[in-house]
């Protein structure tokens, strides 16, 4: 069956058919095709036009005990989405109308209207709601931000600099005045957040003499570590990081698809004692666990910066679901270049 | 010669011999005998009654950078002692006034007053001032309280349970409404928190099955853990913290004889990603850098719970300078049963 296009009549849904043993392949996901749910009465009917694919997903994968459940074997997987409203039954929707929900990687879905959020009509796009306005903008602004604390004059280092929250983390650092300093997968990225982002540095991972180039650029040590990757990058920031730095550990990107853990020595201790001696402090957050009450704030901050161009967001748009489970794979490998967003169907389906 | 006895004539001093490699031995350390130095105009001549034993120095005697320059060859030992004024030049202190100074492991020494807090006359015990109402009383309660953040209900876990900061970081914590566990080097030990310090259950960290025993107890799980010790500790407090747990991060002591890190594998990542999941924050920090400005809300708070007898506070005295290398060894060993602190000379010396 071909899977390209989105129809009025059937759900294309992408289930988890297997758990992946490190970097997941293709095997480890299926495709069913099922008649679209009926809503019932305060029910609307979902259709899916944008699809996020974020890193948190391989998480989810994984049979482990975890800040969230993991998907179980046969079911949808699952992320948030910009959707239209097919078919209102609730009096609160309109058809027509465009939502945030967190429907998954399908294309139909009944809600009862509690976890959607309105998309503002006059928005640009209504898929920065998968981004700049919704979870990755809220967790670079309040990792960086609450907990971060950076102050002007401080040095900001964030990898994954181009990534959907990285690139933002390095513009509103740059906004408070600090000298931030990107790191990223290639020339082309590296080159793009100097230029358009205007980080002061940005420093290709795949470099053989990371760590000398890092030293060298931050002439100051570091003062916030923004931490998105783990593994390689992390190694080289730790000697460098200034007494009372704040490190927000918001991902670790390199680690997800690890199925065991490095060979020694055994660097726990070393860790710990970096973290007393500088008096460091090493927080992880769930964006919507500890900060969703203060998502107004965050949303009135960043629609003013893009109205006045401060913030600059690019997205990586994938068309069609068939292209879903490719690009997943390639995110996790960092082959996107801005926040990537599946485009599932059209805004109107005839 | 005997250096057993302080007298008006000689200035025993302790000096740093030769580097430690893993636990230090005597022959690490020097004891030299010279004249008591003469103050000049605006100064005043201390005499050590009090010697405190900390573990922190025993990263001051290694080359290695770190919060504090480390002791040179041939230096004195630091320390904070409780000294009385023997000769005064300087307007502000009178003959036979009682004062904290860091004057280090030797009997007498110079001061031009700026680094000297005066000790009232009305405290029960002037030792004191190196321990409940001193840096350790400070570190207990800045890092319980403003890192750890305990709240009614919660449970804390404290190691070195018995010692000079965690029997207070327990003890507060108690006043705070939590559940408290400590671990501690014996079940002579283990008693004394329970029976005496009122923590709700105190485990023997030289037992086989500690984390069995931690899991048992720990029945809501940890939400603070006071971090004095690392290593195997903490590897049987990391399962068991909670979301959202706090780690203040005050020291690390049974890796201060550490001569290299463990065998592998690398737990870095494992550690790192804990604290991601959990939204776990760890935090180091030094006393007197972080909360020196904090000391008087600290003295209120302390002074009134011991006037109330809520707080109960052991001192492990050792008699005489001949001893002080011994215990200091000792301590590094978990042999001392309290605040230890040395006395080296009587309160009046005639």
């Amino acid at each position: 069956m071909n899977i390209s296009k989105q129809t009025k009549n059937n759900n294309r849904s992408i289930t988890l058919d297997s758990r992946p043993f490190g970097a997941p392949n293709t095997d480890n996901f299926l495709i069913k095709n099922q008649k679209p749910p009926s809503p019932l009465q305060g029910q609307v009917l979902l259709r899916s036009v944008y699809l996020s694919l974020d890193p948190y997903m391989r998480g989810r994968m994984n049979d482990t005990k975890s800040y969230a459940e993991p998907i179980a074997l046969g079911e949808t997987m699952v992320g948030a989405t910009v959707c239209r409203i097919e078919i209102s039954l609730n009096d609160n929707f309109q058809e027509g109308d465009w939502v945030l929900a967190f429907s998954g990687w399908q294309d139909y879905a009944l809600s009862d209207g509690k976890d959607l959020l309105k998309i503002p009509p006059n928005l640009a796009n209504p898929s920065f709601a998968l981004g700049v306005l919704g979870m990755p903008g809220l967790t670079a602004y309040m990792g960086l931000l609450d907990i971060g604390q950076p102050k002007t004059g401080e040095t900001v280092v964030v990898a994954a600099a181009t990534g959907a929250v990285g690139s933002l983390v390095g513009q509103i650092a740059k906004l408070k005045g600090c000298t931030v300093i990107g790191i990223a997968g290639s020339e082309e990225k590296c080159a793009y957040a100097v230029d358009q982002l205007g980080f002061d540095h940005c420093l290709n991972h795949k470099s053989d003499n990371l760590a000398q180039q890092l030293e060298q650029v931050c002439t100051k040590g570091i003062d916030v570590y923004f931490e998105n990757v783990g593994g390689r990058v992390f190694d080289v920031v730790m000697p460098l990081l200034n007494p009372c730095a704040r490190i927000p550990l918001c991902g670790l990107i390199s680690q997800y698809n690890a199925t065991e853990l490095p060979e020694g020595p055994d660097r726990m201790s070393l860790l710990m004692g970096s973290i007393l001696i500088k008096r460091i402090k090493m927080q992880g957050f769930i964006v919507f666990d500890d900060y969703s009450h203060r998502y107004n704030e965050f949303s009135q901050a960043m629609t003013l910066w893009l109205s006045e161009s401060k913030i600059k967001y690019r997205e990586h748009l994938i068309e069609g679901l068939d292209n879903t489970v490719d690009a997943f794979i390639g995110l996790l490998e960092g082959k996107n270049f801005g926040k990537l967003v599946v485009r599932l169907g059209p805004d109107d389906l005839i």
